[in-house]
């Protein structure tokens, strides 16, 4: 099918479509986490499945993640490794992380799956190996298979719920060359896993709009170096082709704080799959929630005190980096400098355990508190009142104020350091379609659109606000899975 | 058109509608602030208006407001008071106080029409009494015409743009009984002129889908005492049912903040003019915006300081109270103190000026600020440490820290009262359907939705993040005109 018309989004009525270039019971668009998940199980099930990818290869922007995949409840990793945890647990810790308006429903049913998800991960080839990385971070410096990835075992949160790792990361060929990282090492078995299966792949195609027969999702329309390709699915679409970090538009209607800084997302995250649903009616959730990273050495965070713009501080310097990534953009206006102890520096610089990522020389050095404030052009006493307040109680090895763990507190006295970190943000967007727990696209008259489906970043999964490391790739994955065995059966 | 079948908001095809109940060129849903503007100026370009409005009367949120409406570039209004603004120097201030992403090209028409809408609104019987109001605060205690009501004076706009007041607000014929406030005022001249204009109304009338020909919007399916009621639009609809702060599930997925505190909004709330039109593929933007009340006493506030809950100051105080409230809901989770000295407290109770709004008896009163840090259960330094380094330069009339105005600046010292402000918020949203400078509802692929226009609060107006008293019935009238006009001419 060879078109020359102006590109639109609006569904296409399948009485137009002259010709089906491809047919597949399960159609999905986009060869990332969620795509190859659907993949897998629409094939188990009996389907035939056809995979449309726009780049010219499998992955998307998992296989350059890290690897987190966020899973608990009691997973044989964090039993081997000693950690206990339940479905209840591990949702009560998500409800209070991920913010308010979180999708209640979703989150429970991903924690009370959480165990065979992995199980079933594992048997399609996804490593993991037996070690535990303990150190405040954003990825283990090796390949250690578990990892805090939430701020589980800080403030607030470790007297919410019982502190359980679940960043479960898949076990890296070779971390050194950044090559074959957790994500790579995810994604590869699963895209070995679909193609024993006989998943077809077409790669180079760009989704474009969807088919409609009524109010039935019947196909897509696609373009491929210029042409114009039509699909028919015969059980259904599932649409996962990632966020819209991209998209320059929706980003300013949506997620404004994101303008100018995405990251951990690829070119390819324009919003399409939520935009060819949203012309037929899709619902959207939480399209101003955004993950997102801050730029700072969590080694020297920890060891030192994070403050604002007016030198207050406002996070406990030793939580899950995302989480102050989320406080310093939108709560703190971006702005932020870490202040650290001549001796915690080098401690920071020296440990063993140090993870030289991020990491910068100090903006300004100066022999006492004081003189650090007047060279950063603070009020006086703005920040000379903060160390003393932290440091009043770091004398009883205490941070009544904001909760960091004794571990890391120790005062501030001689000379210090500061870190301009202002602007040190960037992210991805979490919003996307809303979808039930068979990863059904909902209209926005609550009842799903027929013989629609999606997962992974396009649809809005456990996150609201919040965040956590291994979200993305988990609700990816998992209610990818759920896509394609809904599709398959539809 | 009698039908039992369920309801639903899927646009129905007109080829679905045997009979017509009512006809007109302009169909507007909603008879609050935006949907009379329609209808005056669709009736004056020589259209047929019909209003469905599905309460028993006119006036909306619109007419239970205190009535401001954001005008400036050079009012009379402004220029019989002294004040200096031009359309350039207010949209500098409006980029500046409205959030990141706000609708640039939206600020700048808005703003160049602002004098021509002022004239117009006055043209229509809509009174000004040429009075100014000085002190910080929610509206004026009598029936002065214009008031500062989006912090332009306060820091950090007064040095970002010339400082002009543009808060209009309807003289008031009986401020004190409350009955006749400023968006009566301003509603009963408007629906007054619709009505000699020969603009028809149905009450009691509640839209529920949209009638479509192929792309284009035809009519409405409203329900009135259980029956449906079709109506045929032949130039166009203009959808005006406000803000969805009364429709949870949208509250959930789009603005969960707001959850269990809605605000200077109508129970008829219920988003129904988004959600119809969602279901025609109309994009959406900031979703998450909100407007946030802040239930102190603005007096008081401008003469103690706010702390959040880690006692640590973070706003101007004498600033515009909604700031007040976005920056304590947003960015400080709800958590909020005012500290004020008893001279001051005296001060704000017995000022000429007094605005009793919101008052209420002190939380706790103790003989020093160490007394009262200990009794509010604070750590020990946290709200000192604040006090101290306020005194040490208030002792200078100054606030190098927030840039508080050296009028509001004493040091705090002697018996000290504290007020427990957690939770003191509510609001409404501000988020809904884009539409273009004629209020074309535009569909996600960037195109207008033929013959389908909105504005007011069920559209995203000039406001993204940020938020002026007075934009809502200001952008709500404005781009109602613009929606009438450009329906009749449809």
């Amino acid at each position: 099918m060879a078109d020359t018309t102006p590109t639109t989004i609006r569904p296409l009525p399948a009485s137009e479509v002259t010709s089906w270039d491809h047919t597949a019971d399960v159609v999905v668009a986009g060869y990332g986490i969620a795509g190859v998940c659907a993949a897998i199980e629409a094939a188990r099930a009996g389907a035939s499945v056809l995979i449309l990818e726009r780049t010219g290869g499998w992955g998307g922007a998992a296989a350059l993640a890290g690897g987190f995949i966020y899973l608990g409840g009691g997973t044989p990793l964090q039993q081997a490794l000693g950690f206990d945890d339940s479905p209840e647990n591990m949702a009560k810790f998500l409800l209070a992380a991920l913010g308010p308006g979180a999708d209640r429903d979703k989150i429970v049913d991903y924690c009370d799956g959480s165990v065979e998800h992995f199980e079933w991960l594992v048997s399609c080839g996804v490593p993991f190996r037996e070690a535990f990385w303990a150190e405040p971070g954003w990825e283990p410096p090796h390949d250690e298979g578990l990892m805090y990835t939430g701020g589980e075992n800080a403030a607030p949160f470790n007297t919410i719920a019982d502190p359980a790792p679940r960043g479960h990361v898949p076990q890296m060929a070779d971390k050194r060359t950044g090559e074959k990282g957790g994500g790579y090492m995810l994604m590869k078995p699963l895209a070995e896993t679909a193609e024993k299966l006989g998943v077809g792949v077409e790669y180079d195609m760009r989704i474009q709009r969807l088919v409609v027969d009524g109010d039935r999702v019947v196909g897509v329309i696609a373009k491929r170096y210029g042409q114009q390709v039509a699909i028919r699915a015969d059980r259904g679409v599932v649409l996962a082709t990632g966020s819209f970090a991209y998209q320059q538009q929706m980003i300013e209607g949506y997620a404004p704080r994101l303008i100018g800084r995405p990251a951990a997302a690829i070119e390819e995250h324009d919003g399409i799959g939520i935009r060819v649903a949203q012309a037929l009616g899709a619902e959207l959730a939480h399209m101003d929630a955004t993950e997102v990273a801050f730029f700072g050495d969590p080694q020297m965070l920890a060891r030192g005190i994070l403050v604002n713009g007016r030198g207050q501080r406002y996070i406990a310097e030793d939580t899950y980096p995302g989480r102050i990534g989320q406080a310093t953009l939108i709560q703190q206006d971006n702005q932020a400098y870490l202040i650290i102890g001549e001796a915690a520096y080098e401690q920071a610089l020296t440990t063993e355990t140090s993870t030289p990522f991020f990491r910068q020389p100090p903006t300004w050095a100066a022999e006492s508190v004081a003189e650090l404030e007047a060279d950063m052009g603070l009020p006086a006493g703005a920040l000379t009142s903060t160390v003393e307040v932290y440091n009043r109680h770091a004398a009883e090895n205490a941070d009544p104020l904001l909760g960091k763990k004794p571990e890391w507190v120790t005062p501030i006295d001689g000379p210090v350091a500061g870190f301009d970190m202002r602007g040190f943000t960037a992210g991805f967007t979490l919003g996307g379609l809303r979808t039930d727990l068979d990863s059904r696209v909902l209209h926005v008259d609550g009842a799903p659109i027929a013989g629609l489906f999606a997962a992974g970043r396009c649809t809005s999964g456990i996150c609201a606000g919040g965040y956590v490391s291994g979200a993305s790739l988990g609700d990816g994955s998992f209610y990818g899975r759920r896509a394609g065995i809904a599709a398959a059966k539809n």
